[in-house]
């Protein structure tokens, strides 16, 4: 399917990163869920940049929703979202299908289209696509946080510098959702910008892990076959550019530990059937155990970078040096938390609407 | 779509651990492929018991393929393929729902299904679905081979003991098809063998990752959003039970590198178009750049383990002690590799049907 | 998807006429939905033969269940089922690829196979796959039937023979279910059956038109883009073998009306919103009003006549006279009203699951 | 999928009638299709109204491709089709929700949507939104004409009158693209416009039926179960609002023929394999056989009409009576026509990439 994710729930994204504008379609929502467009803001401007550590290129991500909202409320029907693309140089981005950027998607997209891709900035492929993403998502965050359901995600690991584990608790989660740049130790924060600021000085980049969690999922959701909540997590979220690798709970840790180690002991809780250990991340089987989902995406450094890297150019078949030029990030693992929340939104949003029906979101 | 994955080539799984017989329908395929009855017959092989390391349900898995072949080869309708349960030994397995295992679906499929599941022996979230699984992938790893597509996995890491690295060439994928225990290093395999077998007698399990090569694969297939080449295998291998992380390429220890290490250089071999490194794992923006696609699968340890464990009784609401007992696997990693193997031809066959017609995998 | 229809609750055919075993594979089953052989049976019946106007291909139908119930009950997992075909002779089909069948799917198959297709009896495309989706069907229908939707159809018209107008009324739709002959005039079922005799005798075959009507839909299901009512029930009833026309309401003859003939006032019954007529068969944008959902479906005659034909021999390149030969139907349009049932029950549960969620089939 | 059409070829529409935009999402296009943005704007001209027949609402219908066309080529990306609307009246839909409209989706949409649904214009339900629809479908109706694939409809009846019979040929179909009113026979057209016209002095308005011809597809494109091609192209027409019935070839009239009238002898012309007579519309088997694909479609009077209907007052939950007053159509069946051919290339471009792979339409 392409540009659309979701069976139930889906969004479609369109656009080029040079193009007059950019969007997402969200559909199968269920009618009379608040649009709260003060929130969609405050996440665009967590996907944009902070000061010297993010790309210069500094856009309003003014956004406007053009249907499938009434009087401040969803109406069931699909929700179209556009950004404008105001900020845009694209002479910086002038000889990339000549001229590919290593760690970019310049050569295998113009192998796809056969040369007619929207080279420009990265043209559909690009990171800048993620604005609308986010855009949806906020509002599929608002929903599901009226049923008790949150989502957070910090940057456990940046540079080879680790933040503070991730307990969960409800108000980790909570305040995680508030911060700029999502550190539970605001020692390793300050340990991360600065390997940031670093690697942007050297004219290089930095990548980094990010971990999520999430409260409140009933149990009981998913499938074992396909659409595991790992699947569709882990097919939703390797669309962020630069994902390289996503796991659940213990993740590749697991494969050291003996079963004994590994298995997660059930038990109770007044009323509540709990695990003792959350080593599986809240999943058994595919299926949601009501325990907190926990998984972890790793993030690749930025490709674009200033230092001169081999890369051929096309034109004489020759290897040439290059360094690339124009407003790049150091880093992009602090801004795709954000893009993993409403991806990971989207995918519970549409599993719980096929579960429980088109209105459950809505539902008092 | 639960129990079906694909868009253009699909594969629909059924059946439960101790109904008559699980199966899988593979729809899409090109008509007049060839179908080896003794290759699918192998592969199951492959997935079944190894002397003391593996469980002791011994099931020939005589399969039967009731549709979608005439004279040998596909016809380009479904093609369904049975296989009989033949070993059962229900009484092993009669008390789960009251007492769920630790680490098994007995729990989430119990809420999810509403008690009414059929939970001998995991029912259809058992390890068992994976025969009929393996044996339509079968036919695409035949189908794919004659069109130079090669892929192979090894047991990159058991216990905390490492295969030797990948290299990878030709050669060695082609090698590791055939070993029933697929490492490079016969030394490496010894120790993990050696390893399994002492969990075995500890009453335990270990767990392990798999590393995976496909060679041959054209540049240009896969989609930016939101069906890149890594969501797509992503979706599909964490339906492999026990299964808890995929990466690409250098996976989570791209995220240790700056972006000028990982970064892969673009030059020219002859008429190819090469990367020098390999860090992206032949993917770029979801996109295969026609470099070796690889990829690493983390596999828990079995869960059902003979050593005493936590749970609780259902029926007095009260924590209890569990020793799992039947018969089990000390490990799955060396089984589920055939798995991960068929699960990407599967989805491999998907992509490149979409992309080049229905009849393509046939096509001189 | 080829041969798996639906999105929530689906359904996949496998077989053909002269294979082992037909069968299908149900998908996304409300769990605890009780299973009743016994009606299964007796639909698979109404859709065999009736002494001397049907096929004299006498299969007993047995069918069996191989996985996906327990207990008598439906466990929520894919639920595959399993006809054998016992009363195979092939021989009377051996050269359908070099001399086609006019009317059959025998050209149009070895053209899209490559033909490497099984031919025999019409292989895939028979109306023999139709046994396992009424058997399927008959599931879907006994769920519908204690959520109090029930689903009639009726022989309209037959060889220019009309059967009384279906009023429709509860008592009727629960009446025709059990009629092998399905009329509400006996008088006219009579003359029909007449009817087909004749065009036996002669070595013809005659068409018809049925008409459905389902009772007990809730308001608002359907959606007016791109998944109407309609659109969901016409792409699923043109599979059925011979299907050329599908209409709602007042079909093509309100074509014929002005808008102040053919819309249909709104008006209150006790607590009920009615509509005063039902010219557009119980939707409206696509989406149900609670009244009775009505349509029609033209079955084409039998194109397997005994009569000379004309068609080509591609052996030799020049037409040729055929005479076919075998055992074949006068008319399969009182066969195919059980089949219209069984597809119509598909896509409304299919419908309802998505609308109110996985489980309310079969809860309270 | 809701408001999203097709599996390798998609269309998702949005949009309200009164909102600030309508659009369309066209993905999985071949990249390198021409856009012929003269040709779009004459598409929606047909779409839109002529003289004194059709509704006084007067856009322009400006459209703005803002994705996924580069250099006046599509590049393979969502291309996205936005269209404003300009003429919006809303003071005339003010009281659809208290008083629905007789024959519109106002009632239907305040259950489906709990009330939450933008009313105005029938919001989502209108007919306004198949100038997206339109747009979109002339880019595909290019594309498809390069590859010598016609589609074209005429007015095959309108209030009783018939227009002359299709006959088809390429001619033909060529010069009914050019119609505004799109008839075979001036006379008749005349006739059908007179009608129209009474129709409107009356206060009430006429329905009609559609007549389409597709020539040039291949032979073997659809599948038995469930994407025959009359499946796919019913399911996509009866999205069009007003639309009741969909018939192929001879349609309900075959159901009055015997066997040996309806069946297609087979014969050769030269090197082409052709059938003598063509009643079963260039289809069997759900498969097409080469031949021109023919299909009818009915299309209903138009809902809104200024003569006095009964209906229900939902404020006070009595009867009343209603005149709707507005811009109205007498007859949508003229305009219907372009959507039809529209919704047609839609569904064969869709086909025929799956057939033969994405860059399929624009290869030599």
């Amino acid at each position: 399917m392409k540009n659309t994710f979701g069976t139930n729930v889906t969004l479609t994204l369109f656009g080029e990163s040079h193009g007059s504008e950019i969007g997402a379609v969200l559909d199968g929502l269920a009618p009379g869920l608040p649009v709260d467009e003060a929130f969609i803001a405050s996440q665009l401007d967590l996907r944009r940049s902070i000061g010297a550590i993010s790309t210069a290129r500094h856009e309003k991500d003014e956004f406007r929703i053009v249907s499938g909202v009434f009087n401040g409320r969803t109406t069931g029907t699909p929700l179209c979202i556009l950004i404008p693309n105001t900020d845009v140089q694209s002479a910086d981005y002038a000889d990339v299908t000549c001229v590919p950027r290593p760690g970019h998607a310049d050569y295998t997209s113009a192998v796809k289209y056969g040369g007619f891709n929207d080279y420009r900035g990265g043209g559909h492929a690009s990171g800048r696509l993620t604005a609308p993403l986010v855009a949806a998502g906020a509002i599929l965050l608002s929903a599901l946080r009226t049923k008790e359901i949150l989502i957070g995600t910090h940057i456990s690991r940046l540079a080879g510098i680790d933040d503070a584990p991730l307990t969960p608790s409800e108000e980790e989660i909570r305040q995680l959702g508030t911060r700029p740049f999502a550190v539970l130790s605001d020692a390793a924060g300050e340990k991360m910008r600065a390997a940031i600021e670093e690697a942007a000085t050297d004219g290089d980049s930095v990548g980094g892990v990010l971990e999520t969690a999430v409260f409140g999922l009933p149990a009981g959701l998913g499938e074992p076959w396909f659409d595991s909540v790992e699947g569709l997590l882990a097919h939703a979220i390797f669309s962020i550019p630069g994902v390289k690798g996503v796991s659940f709970g213990d993740g590749f840790d697991i494969a050291e530990r003996s079963g004994s180690e590994a298995n997660d002991a059930f038990a109770r809780v007044g009323d509540r059937i709990v695990t003792k250990t959350n080593h599986s991340g809240g999943i058994q089987g595919g299926i949601t155990n009501g325990m907190p989902l926990t998984f972890r995406t790793a993030v690749k450094p930025t490709p674009s970078i200033a230092k001169t890297q081999k890369t051929l150019d096309f034109s004489s078949g020759e290897e040439t040096d290059l360094s690339v030029s124009g407003r790049h990030d150091p880093a992009i693992v602090h801004r795709a938390r954000v893009v993993v929340d409403s991806v990971t939104a989207l995918v519970l949003a549409d599993l719980l609407s096929g579960r429980f029906g088109t209105d459950w979101l809505r539902e008092g």
